[in-house]
């Protein structure tokens, strides 16, 4: 349920609603839009009692939201979210450049790379220090090392970093080095860690899952912003279908229906869909022009010799041509990059 | 199996490879390249002397050729097929633009959407008079008559036409009126039709079917070149995945994979595969950026009187702003419409 | 819509009803029943009027069918269909065993193989004589040599034939030979393929398409019946999932909801679902305990020279241990074989 | 890799192996077999010195395993596991029954499902305490309150416990109240927690992910076994598919392709898989004809009521008439129930 206020309601009566909603044994979450606010109504065990809302100063009417998730949808809060880091503004007309290895492997690989996509065009670099593995064998990141090792590339190239965190414990640790937390695909349903970073401070990166619909996906997002983080950032990085061409089916047309449904940004990354370096350009391009807010790449300086997802990785030769293609696109339907 | 024919090698040289390999009990195929002619060999009743074909005077080497497809292949013509029309080429620099509505249904409908679609800029016109449906309750589309009325509609406008052909016995008719005889999904494994296409003059539509993998596509369509018919159009249209947030999952990696395997030029059909045509502009500008050879978009004066598939058909308006946004990500990548 | 008559309406009322029905502009299909008679409308294009039926004599109700199939929907049938052929009554308490090669190959491979299912216990012999092949370089069956053989089989061990009809124009040929008239899962949406067999005096074998839903399944069945066919035997195969220990993934689950929404039988052919002989014994047996009317298993003298499917065929040897397991289950949930 | 020993070795001599294992910075896991004892070697940061290994008293050979997996791998150890409970062996010739409501909602329905259950012939009580939940906003369990509710129904029925828990910190309260572990779905692919649960002393119950291959549950398995629970049941719960007469597809296809990789007993839940009570039988006898060796059912008191997944609850009446219905179809095969 949606308490939509007037344009001209103040703080003061803003505060007076929420209180009300709270003393109804409800959760109040005041959403500021640029030309008025809403306040978003969550809980499910008490009763609202409407008529009394209706009553408060600078109430203008009560919505009814159908659909399952509330926070994350459109009639919720009709504006897009752009999210502000001190680097580039997520969502808005700027498209943003997230770019770098699968996994911290060295000091020397990361700093390459970052010094590599930063003179490209990046402005995030992407780098796994803790890595789900589907195999207890394969490496399973650098653990903290790896941390500092893209704390480091950050200080060296002025690049925000995001890295994936893997459970709740582990939030702790990433939050502290990190600049946006990763949620990665195969933890898309592990609740208590969507819970865990919804309590953070820093923005999230959630990858759909391998294979959730666009309603589990968003349902997802809510867990995150019901906890009280309004950053979050969707990422399409494909399904998975019968399809053996690629790694994983890049569902394109998730991006405009997911634009339909929720103000959040919406990323693509279309390294570990396609799974081969050679079809990245043509899908990030793609991605741009499906209406995507950013690509996430795999860049790393020595494919051939990294210690996963070689195959998927562009050289920085590469990621520069795949820049440039980009910009032509970016620009073409009026973005920024 | 492909007998390279070396840059200098005259037109008699060539017949003397084809007559050599017609002797061993094998077909031979004759492919002019921009620079040179190959020789597919098919037919695997018999063997293949390459002892005595390398003996001839023009070749330059036999290589053995490892897909399953083999006239469709890369390996075999390394150079793009362009299928030249009276009125645009499919496959080259210029991006080809197919509209109409789903069927025809009526004189007015069907020549009051093709000058529409003219002057927004398509250059050729889809309807459909034989229609296959799921429900043998729903209309099955005009037959002949609507044959009729899509020639009458080429006659005004100049535009070609694009129809489908539904079993080997409808093919005759369809060839009388049809500038392009197409293939629908559900028949991309009905291996007659295939073979019945492949002895047209006509060039042929092949979409790829729900659950079909890329070799599997294919294969379609060397059945369908197999009898001789060089001139096929691809056409991505949607899998079947559990995505229910789209008819069909467009899968426009299959774009740059199938450019890669084989010379023939696709095409991508936003219409279908997103069924709801809110969406379609958004993925008929990522089709191109994804580096198809065209698009072919669903329109109709008035969908919500479609007697089929009119929530995913554009109005005329509506389709003449998805032309100016795909002109901008055409000219973006150095192609022309 | 459905006609319901009294239980002792007779003949000539049921008459008056069908010749009223057409008189409007539909097609009247009766269905006699273990209790009373219903009659079945078709055809949308012209006003049923409900008022004028309902004063004959004989007639007890009028029901409005909301499934999009309507003569193989359980409201339009409730009994069972049971298919009768001079050999085994198929859909009724019987399980039906149908056996034989993929391809029909040789005299000495037909003959052999009919003895040994027969004398294991098989009531149908399978074997195609035109094979719908991916790749048109494959094998492409015996043509109506491989029918002759399969007729001389028949004549030899008393066994039914089962074979597969690729077009509208092959039915007639096949028909000449085969008991039962098989149309393929890439078929499954060939419509004047279903439409021919329809016309035809043999009972259908039709095989669900490997992306087709249950309800596009029935529509499948519905086309055949629609043209006057009752005699429709459903085969689930197997559907194309992300799957890929199995060659298509069994969905048994299809056969207690098919069971539930129509009249026809459904048998289960669980060698191309798993495309491994190892597993067909469990996966038969599963079939069978789920409700399956019978199972179609391939059987070869000699997988390893097989021409097609080799891996998923098993030996006269296996399959007679095959019978015996699926005799206990058969046993166990009441039913013969 | 594995260390075979002689039939004759004795545990001296094993240990010696273990010990020279460990020295190379390898882990040694001891499996001992009907005939004989294997050794597992993991850890592929040093090389094994077969040489060395081979010379040791009571070796036999030295087998390289090709499968990702290893521990859980038949190769690895080729007897069955039989998982002992003091109520069930688990895995044996023994058909296992865990029935009970999808979630524990309050006293009265947890105490009278367990006695209902217990009555027709169940040996494991189910009931979530936690609840993943694909929205917040839904009811999430009782939490420990549940799990006491649990603990009160064993004592008064003899029946063991299995429930859910959702993340590593949630294992210790979980590990304290239920005696066999549940990781759910979606939780398929939380290493943090397999790993967790791999350190406990309880046996655990890995359901396979919604869109997983044999390999990746296979592998989720062995991330468990490698930090030494040996105790692992599989659980086959449908799978995600373009399907929608189900709510997932039961691959029970998966069972035999799985007992032959695999030494780890396989049960089967049709409830999730199918989301319809009147499916619920016809599966759960497949899945023992397919080799199942147990299942997974919901039984609710009154499923109208259930605050989740009512629709596939059984009442214990028809609970009751599945058990009878099962217990044909495995005394068929050889077992008992």
């Amino acid at each position: 349920m949606l308490v939509v206020m007037r344009k001209d309601a103040n703080q003061k009566e803003i505060e007076i609603v929420c209180k009300e909603i709270k003393e109804m044994g409800l959760a109040a979450h005041p959403i500021p839009g640029a030309q008025r606010t809403a306040i978003g109504i969550t809980g499910n065990k008490n009763m609202v009692r409407e008529d009394k809302i209706m009553l408060l100063p600078g109430v203008k009417e009560i919505i009814h939201v159908t659909q399952p998730y509330k926070l994350v949808g459109r009639e919720f809060k009709p504006d897009d979210t752009v999210i502000e880091t001190s680097n580039v503004k997520i969502g808005g007309k700027k498209i943003v450049i997230i770019a770098g290895p699968c996994a911290v492997e060295s000091r020397e690989q990361i700093i390459e790379t970052a010094f590599a996509v930063k003179e490209a065009g990046a402005h995030i670099l992407r780098g796994g220090a803790f890595k789900p593995r589907t195999s207890p064998y394969d490496f399973q990141g650098m653990g903290e090392e790896g941390l500092e090792l893209l704390a480091e590339a950050r200080e060296k190239t002025g690049l925000l970093i995001v890295t994936e965190t893997i459970d709740p414990d582990n939030v702790e640790i990433v939050e502290k080095y990190a600049d946006i937390l990763q949620i990665g695909a195969r933890n898309m349903h592990s609740f208590s860690l969507l819970r865990r970073v919804g309590r953070s401070k820093r923005p999230v990166l959630l990858k759909r899952g391998l294979a959730a619909t666009i309603k589990e996906f968003l349902m997802a997002a809510e867990y995150i912003m019901s906890e009280g983080n309004p950053n979050i950032i969707l990422c399409e990085r494909g399904v998975r279908t019968f399809g053996d061409h690629t790694r994983f089916t890049l569902d394109l047309s998730a991006i405009p229906v997911i634009k339909e449904l929720t103000h959040l940004p919406i990323i693509a990354d279309p390294s570990h869909a396609t799974g081969k370096w050679q079809n990245v350009t043509s899908m990030a391009r793609a991605s741009i022009a499906a209406g995507a807010d950013g690509v996430m790449i795999e860049v790393h300086p020595h494919p051939e010799f990294a210690l996963s997802d070689g195959s998927q990785s562009l050289t920085p030769e590469n990621f520069n041509k795949l820049i440039k293609e980009m910009k032509i696109i970016t620009e073409a339907i009026g973005k920024e990059m």
